[in-house]
């Protein structure tokens, strides 16, 4: 199993960075396998973020959420990889990742990680 | 009455025990008896805790949530033992089980428990 | 496999049989097994019908969904057999029975039939 | 049991007589009691009605569902009972009454009943 | 008691009149009194019509709507007004005014009238 | 005007009295008489508390709740005197009763009162 | 421009005056008058407030809240004045007053003032 | 006032043309300006139409709309002249274009028109 | 470019082959990629037929949809696809395929298609 | 690329200054333009501030908002733009700019920045 290719993600810089600000990106159009079994996994992914020096590109953003496609992951390990990775590759203030799956087998799950002080 | 065997329950190793992050489950599946009349009751369950060495497996949660199926419980019983089953067996951070129930006499209930800091 | 005893439901005169009205019971309330896996499926049923001669007794209602409870259907099936257990027993103008299965597989299901011109 | 006091309600002239047009009444602040049991129900009602000679004057329209409060209905019967008598103490060109009771054991009901063509 | 004034209404040239189309207006913003009483009404007002040689202008159609605010009328009097208002200065293909009155006495009322076919 | 009888109040053993958690019951199937007019009043009704050594009995919850039927009340008598008579039944840790009244001259009202620290 | 008559506010004994408790009342049946334009403006009100010695009666409020139906006024002026005649009237242990006001320019705004710890 | 350039609509082969189906494109993305005020407008555009030997193109869907921008428009052209354009490309089996627009004076509107039998 | 194996879906009779009755499969997880960009897209499925001598088998038709994930469609020829596939396979007495599409551009788009007379 | 005129923005004197109150100002007809592709964007903003001196004219926010139509900006530019323009301008005791972007390649976007204590 190939991990998704965190240096896909680009950064911009952050005009703002004396200010102590959020920004969110959100999405339910990410989609991945779930190990074993080989069966697409659906969720939605929700990026809270206080931005230091460095803010998410967001087009590279998009082609990052899509490298989970063909890999595989337990739902606990798909969001603390997505935070693990955007807060290596910014260093923000402070991150917070949510991960809302679909039903499967009558129940729902979210997992909710995050770094620094949300 | 046969009690709900905990002992159905698996765990997965956390990965990320050095992170203080959150896992919910929720499912409206959930269906018990009434005692004395034996009528059926049915729940929407909310499981939230921060797991410490281990995760609740979720096939086997599934699973244990249908053991009560044929067993008779009161509202404030069922809330509790799940609560109690669940972190006995993966010793979480901290956990919340909330117990929507369905309208009965007009009325409609919650019982929410927790143990650790929620 | 033992089939949902029908012969529960009774019946109450229609006190307006000259007229062409409709009364409609909802509930979502409702679970059975599915055949082979035995596992539990939950629905909600509506049952939609214009009375003739006899209308369907209420609590009479409720104990026979209640039957299901043990028993294995097909999604087909069920509200097939729910249609024609009442349809038998109160023989209405016309009769129309929605069971709306909950998400299996990602995907969530909905049956509709009825008898007479609905 | 004493019957609700049709009487009570009064009518007002409908200017606009040559004019087939609509009238809506709603409340869910309906309430009565079962047979047998005693027990209070609850309902919303609706009525929408095409007007002729008359119109329902709406401070009697109230004060007759008042008078439900401590009376003993039937489902059925409190739907249709209310179109009777509202369309006899103002012959509508056509009348809709629709009642929707609050759930009981586990299921919800509808009753809708007309005269004339809706 | 003073009629609302219908010669405030400015009308606008149909440049489609070849084309039979419809023209939605919808405001909740609409006072007006109650007779005798002299309390305060409110209701929201959908004017829907197709029109032949002419449009209602919009700024006078706001103007012609804040008339009523010092006005008195019955329910089925203030639909019914404004209907014959719009379709008298516009001569449209077919109109339908719905007025919904908020609650009073706990019971909310709409009326609906039209002219030619909707 | 006689009072509700909070003497139909039953308690049950709280089976979990070292555990601070909480029930909530809610019903909008409430009604009362207001005074003076004893026109019937409408509202729904929520109750949450944390038990100390006794829960309430949930069948006589509703038999209590009934008895304002034909009782006369203002709204801030109403909540504190649920409040009161729950809270001097069974001694909970802490209870907050929050009641929620329909719409009466345009204006909808809710009264929350409590005992210990909510 | 005359100002609202708050003489017109009346007050009830609070019968639970040691006790900290809540009362909130909300109308969207509230007009008023834009300055310079003499425009109707209209908003939703929402008072909530922890009485002292006394409460707002009912039926003055909503008498009061009518006079401001012909005066002009600008937003903040008439969350302000709104809280500063109840607050005045009643002085109670605090009070919050929010005032939301329909879209005018494509911006809906809302105003939000208090007296005491709220 | 330049025309919006319909040239810039391109259209895709229908490769089901012996089908009678439907396509929906919606946006709220849209805005144009109001003559003589030039004041931005904004609205949703629904275009809902049945495909003959062409279907539109969408991201010449999308640049067509965004021509509206910088020109002034009355609601009852906009709507017409996006049906024209696009009909007048592709010659439908039929279609309808639905142009919702937001508050203006305390009114909404929309327009709908439609070419062939919608 | 392979195509998506309708030779996956599998049928089960139809017990019930003498009524004409309704049965609807809905999902929110379907994704393919679109044509060139190679771009993933997300749609909703809805499939709704009414079966003559077979139905689908859910399992099947979960396989089914899951073989669109790695191949390229243009909006317009996935939903008739699907319809083609599923009917080819059952032959309904007609069936009706809508598939709701994310947005694109600021855009949403929906196809609908249809067998027999739905 | 012109920067959007501050200039535009006008004041009032704040009445109530030595209360702590707040205002809020909501509008989803905020558009701009994305740099180098100058493809339009679309946002809804809300600014919530607590006025010390001055207040904002309200004519005068909606001219200066309408300025950006041709501007372009980044998402995190265009929230701290109106940030630092409406506060620089009023000096409120503290202000919170929300920027919600509506949906890019299957993400929404939101931006909140704040001065002062919020």
């Amino acid at each position: 199993m190939s991990k998704p290719r965190s240096d896909i993600l680009k950064t911009v810089e952050n005009a703002e960075r004396d200010r102590d600000y959020a920004i969110t990106h959100w999405t339910d159009e990410f989609t991945f396998l779930y190990p074993i079994t080989d069966q697409p996994c659906f969720a939605s992914i929700e990026i809270e973020y206080h931005p230091a020096k460095h803010c998410i590109e967001m087009m590279s953003l998009k082609n990052y959420l899509q490298t989970f496609r063909d890999e595989a992951f337990y739902y606990e390990a798909v969001a603390n990889k997505v935070l693990d990775d955007l807060a290596d590759t910014i260093k923000p203030r402070r991150m917070k990742v949510t991960a809302s799956f679909t039903v499967r087998g009558g129940i729902s799950s979210t997992v909710k990680a995050s770094v620094g002080d949300v």
